[in-house]
């Protein structure tokens, strides 16, 4: 039996007791003068990467085509909508710091960002999203069930597509990738509502939802330029580290954002009650005096409008915004130190930039 | 860009003209005595199989395994309620016909039932179906969202089984039908209430759906044997046809079968409006005369309680049940057929009774 291994490997990262010093991070921190964190920048990846970025653009247009006219319908309304294609840039990043980036880098980038978006047709589904990449969610336009399939297929030409390349080490990694994906989301599902959520178990889910891809992505790329084992292990650990700082930004964009930049709906979260560390900071700093607020508005999901606003107020007024992006900020600084082993010039710079900035991105 | 080549694939076995003849073949079908087709059984095969299929069943309970409890409790509500496991008997047939049968078979008969598994998962959220295996479907029981997610884990395990065996000729297989199954879905989803649905297309939907899973896992089995590539070939057909021949059946028994017998509700297509064989056939038979009830019924899915004993008055009153069976039979031939240039004693047997057995059976 294989366990989610992500609260030992963060454990491992702190020094054998994360949860503790989290907490203990996390109470002692107060709000301080923002600019002091670094300001990154996903430019100059992308611009390294602008030659293979199209190739991989071309390949996932040619490998969403079916005789079924509604799967690139609708898988171009979400491919086309653009989005930072993060993970793929991941994935090339891998490959290029190593020397590699041929076709077969190219095909698991591509397969990358198809196991990606299949998650967010299905997330989307399950959530009940109704914006996405600044469009009406897919589901509806097309309802649930054409969502549910075309994910499925998408899901399917990524494999595909890694069994094109060859390479049975990026499959396997890939494969395992989506099963933990699947494991992080139902965990989030059943915790959804939890106002007691173990922060642990946060950081559990997250790693699996999120931070799994961009660690497989970046494991993957490398993989396909040859890597040595310490070398997948630190491209690894930096997709792991900079997908925790990703997805804990993402939780205070959904509390601190404006829904017109992020492409999806600020408040989100709150109105599904998931229970992000933003918010389970919060519920912990604001005390009893808003214990009957959360409960109603979270344990039970009983909302009114303006309900939102209250509850982004408190988030924001306990410091729990602030808390969570130095905690962001610790993980980004973590995926650079990953790196140190690694030559690799200008790529190598380029990825230490994208950590900083999936903590300073405003969408 | 690739086509679905199901049509293509039944019009070289019809000499051409696949459409025409299938229409020709119909118009001029009468009802004859029941007991002329051939009684099959899956029994031989299921006995043969016995001591694999327990291993293989011992493989699936442990690769579905997960921290998140909902995880194995949602399979195993599906996996426990049995099935008869004709996909992964079909896989472990594919390799033992050929002399082999080893663990990479049985890894693989495995991946297939998940594979199978999972789509089952989406297709009842996508269907709303009730009943599934004589059981209350799960997502009744742990809501959609969680069907989904579990159908992408089981999904992702299936590849990770795939990947233990170390076949890519394999993994490309199983790969490229969990694509094409998808299309087929997506094809029933968006032509469901299309009464005037052509045969071509449904014979492609059903191919596509249903009948690559049992081409993919005879084809998977016998690479896993070693297969020269006549012997792949032979297998794939003949779990193609077998599989053409199943879905029909399928498709009849939802008009002429118990639910008791079935473990799924009788009337689930036609209260869908799905436009299978059965009720493409009675539409044309019956003429103007029932038009406007089809158009209410199916076309426009207004149905009442008594519809569903209407139509099934109808479609058994025209024949186009044993119509239905007759078309199911001649795949049944033709999966026969395709294994004869392989020897390979009791195994090749079994396959032929349970080709025959995919026509007669009840349920």
């Amino acid at each position: 039996m294989r366990r989610l291994t992500y609260p030992a490997r963060i454990e491992r990262r702190n020094g054998g007791c994360a949860e503790t010093r989290l907490l203990d991070a996390m109470s002692a921190i107060v709000d301080r003068p923002a600019g002091r964190r670094p300001q990154g920048s996903a430019d100059p990846l992308a611009r390294l990467a602008q030659a293979d970025m199209a190739r991989v653009d071309a390949l996932i247009h040619e490998r969403m085509t079916s005789e079924v006219p509604v799967i690139p319908q609708l898988a171009d309304h979400l491919v086309s909508a653009g989005g930072k294609r993060l993970r793929p840039l991941v994935a090339i990043a891998g490959g290029r710091i190593l020397g590699g980036g041929g076709d077969g880098c190219l095909k698991l980038a591509a397969a990358v960002e198809f196991i990606h978006t299949a998650t967010l047709l299905h997330d989307d589904v399950v959530d009940g999203s109704r914006l996405r990449r600044g469009k009406v969610a897919a589901h509806l336009i097309w309802g649930g069930a054409s969502s549910v399939l075309v994910g499925d297929f998408l899901f399917a030409r990524a494999f595909e597509l890694m069994v094109d390349t060859g390479s049975m080490a990026a499959l396997r990694i890939l494969a395992r990738a989506s099963s933990v994906i699947a494991e992080g989301e139902v965990l989030q599902l059943t915790r959804a509502h939890d106002l007691n959520l173990d922060q642990d178990t946060y950081l559990e889910i997250i790693g699996a939802k999120t931070a799994e891809l961009f660690a497989a992505a970046a494991e993957a790329g490398g993989i396909s330029a040859g890597a040595r084992p310490e070398q997948a292990a630190a491209l690894r650990a930096y997709g792991m580290n900079l997908g925790l700082a990703f997805q804990l930004a993402d939780d205070v964009l959904d509390y601190g954002g404006e829904s017109g930049a992020l492409g999806k709906n600020a408040g989100d979260d709150f109105r599904e009650g998931k229970a992000t560390l933003p918010l389970l900071l919060a519920i912990a700093r604001s005390g009893p005096r808003e214990a009957a607020f959360w409960e109603r508005a979270v344990g039970r999901l009983e909302q009114t409008e303006a309900d939102f606003r209250r509850a982004r107020e408190i988030v924001i007024g306990v410091g729990a915004l602030e808390a969570t992006l130095d905690r962001a900020a610790e993980y980004a600084e973590a995926a650079k130190a990953a790196l140190a082993g690694l030559s690799g010039g200008e790529w190598k710079a380029a990825l230490e930039t994208l950590a900083d900035f999936s903590v300073s991105r405003t969408a």
